[in-house]
């Protein structure tokens, strides 16, 4: 019977575990959360801090419970490129095929998560990390997880997919011309961006670097929510198929 | 067939619904997390803000097709208590019992999602929101949600309380007395502590407030954690059984 921990933390142990000695390469880190190569430990220190690294049930337990394997499809594009529409429709279609799902939608999180964060490059950059490290804890429980932002710098969707670690991540590419975006303007804000009320404004006053090797580029102009929604549904029923 | 988006937004709108005027209230502003009550509307302005709230499927969907409803259960207590043990022991028992679940544990949130806070009073209020924010993401796609945090102040956990929002949330204090928790020091921490290397630590240099009307109260002392984990367990899979 498990009996609540009494062993003092031991710096020998730690010697032994390569992937600690990493320290603050979190990848390594991470690989604790399954327990599989670690069946004796239930806890690990982090050296160089007063953390303890808490080894949770085998993830693989949770994806077989629900019937799914986890992916991560993040979208990237323009304000109204029609990511959240997207996004909710693949969403949509993969919950009526009984498949488990979330979406972490980038203004949503600002409202939640992420309001203590502005739009400073720094700031940008906090809250793609922390979309990334969410979706992420979102993906250990086996859910599919379709991250919406605009997220308009590779480094940083490459960061994502780094914080993704080895749960299979789609980089998707909602591409519609700027043109087209400012046309549909559904909030209004290439209007006030264009007014020189919003600084720093993607496609208008602050860069957008498209994706150079997207797993899927979607288009919209021209078509229904619906079609551009159906390239990536059949892709993440696959990826998300049980074991 | 649904299109993308069009309209400019409109401030008339807003006036229709009271809850956008709440501003920076930001439990009215996750009203719209469900869009039963607003089934025209794919998105809302939120005012003062460039941002726009985008309505989900309604999360009901999502429980439906998980087949349980979620809950989070919110555990505190001093260092070494036996938090981990415990919330680690509740997640295979309801894993086994076919739920789904997570458990969000405070010192594997600072390696990922809180990396970037310390322990200074305003990142130990963060540290909190961010896992209390996270843990209503992950409640509303259905799971049951475990927080492990020390937690010790009052005002904070009424926080977490009140981000869960209309999620049914326990306050679960784990209630180990210090000098058994230092007897334990699972993580050598209390040694430290008490030679003056950890600045602030909890029931040492800084104070931990008990609850005053827990949920649920879990002793250790003298119990195995399958008998400390006992209690919580049909709670659980009775918030989380299907409507």
């Amino acid at each position: 019977m498990q009996a609540f921990g009494s062993s003092k933390a031991s710096a020998a142990r730690a010697e032994e575990r390569p992937w600690i000695q990493a320290g603050n390469n979190r990848r390594e880190i991470l690989r604790p959360l399954h327990e599989d190569w670690q069946p004796s430990q239930e806890t690990e220190a982090a050296p160089g801090s007063n953390l303890t690294w808490h080894t949770l049930q085998p993830r693989e337990n949770r994806w077989a419970c629900l019937g799914q394997r986890p992916a991560i499809a993040w979208f990237t594009g323009l304000s109204g490129a029609g990511k959240s529409s997207i996004a909710n429709a693949v969403d949509r279609a993969l919950t009526a095929q009984g498949r488990h799902t979330m979406v972490l939608d980038g203004d949503n999180l600002r409202l939640g998560l992420n309001r203590d964060l502005g739009f400073s490059p720094r700031d940008r950059a906090e809250n793609i990390r922390r979309a990334a490290e969410t979706a992420r804890l979102m993906a250990e429980t086996g859910l599919i997880t379709i991250v919406s932002l605009i997220s308009p710098f590779r480094a940083e969707r490459a960061a994502a997919r780094l914080i993704a670690g080895d749960i299979p991540f789609l980089e998707i590419f909602i591409d519609t011309p700027l043109a087209i975006c400012e046309a549909r303007d559904p909030k209004g804000l290439y209007d006030r961006a264009r007014a020189g009320k919003i600084p720093d404004f993607t496609g208008i006053s602050a860069p957008y670097e498209a994706p150079e090797a997207p797993d899927l580029t979607i288009t919209t102009h021209g078509c229904s929510v619906a079609d551009s929604a159906r390239a990536l549904i059949p892709a993440l029923l696959g990826l998300s198929a049980p074991a």
